[in-house]
């Protein structure tokens, strides 16, 4: 028997679109390995939410992948309404997929969309780190009084799990997580330390190849670091907001920093570290030599390190990227989806 | 409100030394976080279990620590059996924790105190990989049918969810899982290749410092590696047990490789291959170019990298260790424990 999961998807720039095509993609696979079938009720964006109550076709699927960005009720697929609460009540979703952009000043529109799904039991899958960063134990909370699940390991660390790294961690004491974060910046002092470029050329061509954010300072001012780094302290069992965050950005490196660096054998990469015991999380740019295991996590990598009471952990893969997000999405979407009461 | 969780541990070498240990050590942590607070029921090894219905004391547990190997009956501390049907019937445990020594021939005695703990209902977390390399998926099966889970973390790769990782790999398709999975063979080609002993002189050293299995084969002729790569590759989809693997041991290794291999700036590592396109296992030294993931991975450290349809993700940790097992038992305990229902 084939269970059938309907889901939301608010939010349709390139996660939202690259987790359609893996959905199309992979309805065979994830049929025959979980017996799961998802099944895409409503698909939102900035003109509102398209909605189909029996669950969009394979053929309206690829129609609307076709549609310009913030135009998916001019599709004429569905009904059309801006109010989530509308989308939910005819839909019925098992799971909200949560994949607007991160507006970290207000949370929204992820926030409410997450607070009205979870009043109505509806599970959630998020790649927005927004809304968590901003009110991590109030949505947990919330998730676990109306006995729903939030997966979140989409936020951190594009296709690897790292985040279940850390929460498997159960018994072992964490003591700090140090990690290269943020890929775009690693990108940029990548091609400065090992090709020899200048900080503003590479600046420039992260901007050109596409791999900065719109906002360059969510890359450049640590802010998406120190993001994901909050995401995972509140993993690791500290209570903290954005706000707690030490954040110094790459924009602080000058190219004598660099060369002195290079004469010493070392390289600048723009850490985050989450200290456990002194319960503070700092992202800055640090100098490591170049044997560290971090040194050694190049371009568009990244890499934590979890030191625990009783051993070390190293994990590298590559950091983010519209399909290494959706695909975090989705396994985890399986996941919750072949784990949850029927 | 702690919830109270009542556990038999069958096999009272280093590893559920090591679990008593931790238990003792980390119950007001566990409390404090999770809520739980574990009950050691029941102790057993080669001279048969002894078990208290209302759980061990702090006190009696640390006596039993001080109990010579194979003697936990002659203890005095409850009542004594060789029957593992009286234990579960007299103890009714919430889980038992099979932590015996790996018998690759018959996976005894582990494989039958599994059967009769899932025919009972009772969950199981092992270290203990035998009783899984020859008939994973009939436990599945069973533990399936009877609703309850098998926790199997630490039979891979000491401290280091690696299990966990390839399970949430759940939409990738994964299509190569390369690792070095032994400890003690890459501590001996490390000795080798960085410090310059001969290969006779390291196993020898490994030997003495008491990182090789008693029976040094499973070692070094890649058994251990071998099983190990059989649980992962169970977890990643592919149907197969131990005989399935084709496997070489460090034992073909000659000094004169090892200086050819130097004078090309490689190193041989024991490598453990899952290929899941073309459904094969294979476990043999390979030689390195210096600069390859794996090549970096020294003396105790293991490591692991899953090459999906999306990524390649790395993940490198110790290997080994009674201590580092121990606590991804536990861990594994507290993460089901707490998601039973109650």
């Amino acid at each position: 028997m084939i269970h059938r999961c309907g889901i939301v998807v608010a939010g349709f720039g390139n996660v939202g679109r690259s987790l359609v095509r893996l959905l199309l993609e992979k309805t065979s696979y994830l049929a025959e390995r979980y017996r799961v079938d998802f099944s895409v009720l409503a698909v939102g964006d900035s003109s509102g939410f398209v909605y189909k109550r029996e669950g969009f076709s394979r053929e309206e699927l690829e129609k609307l992948l076709q549609v310009p960005r913030g135009k998916v009720c001019e599709s004429g697929l569905g009904s059309c309404t801006r109010c989530i609460d509308e989308v939910f009540d005819e839909t019925l979703p098992d799971f909200l997929v949560e994949l607007t952009p991160a507006n970290y000043d207000t949370g929204e529109p992820g926030l409410t969309y997450m607070l009205r799904a979870l009043k109505r039991g509806i599970n959630i899958v998020t790649a927005n780190k927004a809304p968590l960063v901003l009110k991590f134990r109030e949505l947990m909370e919330l998730a676990s009084r109306r006995r729903v699940r939030i997966g979140f390991r989409a936020t951190v660390f594009g296709g690897v799990p790292i985040i279940d790294v850390v929460r498997h961690l159960a018994a072992h004491k964490i003591r700090r997580i140090t990690g290269i974060l943020n890929a775009t910046t690693n990108y940029i002092l990548s091609r400065v330390f090992y090709d020899g470029l200048s900080l503003e050329q590479a600046v420039d061509e992260a901007r050109k190849i596409g791999v900065m954010e719109a906002n360059a300072a969510l890359d450049l001012e640590g802010i998406d670091a120190a993001a994901k780094a909050v995401i995972l302290a509140n993993v690791a069992g500290l209570n903290v907001t954005l706000s707690d965050v030490s954040r110094k950005g790459i924009t602080l490196v000058t190219m004598d920093d660099v060369k002195r660096c290079i004469s010493e054998n070392k390289v600048i990469k723009l850490v985050a570290e989450i200290d456990l015991e002194n319960k503070c999380i700092v992202v800055e740019p640090r100098e490591l030599p170049s044997s560290h295991d971090l040194a050694q996590v190049k371009y568009l990598l990244n890499a934590v390190l979890i030191e625990t009471d009783l051993n070390t952990i190293f994990v590298k893969g590559i950091g983010g990227g519209p399909a290494e997000t959706a695909i975090n999405v989705l396994s985890e979407l399986v996941e919750l989806a072949t784990s949850l009461p029927r």
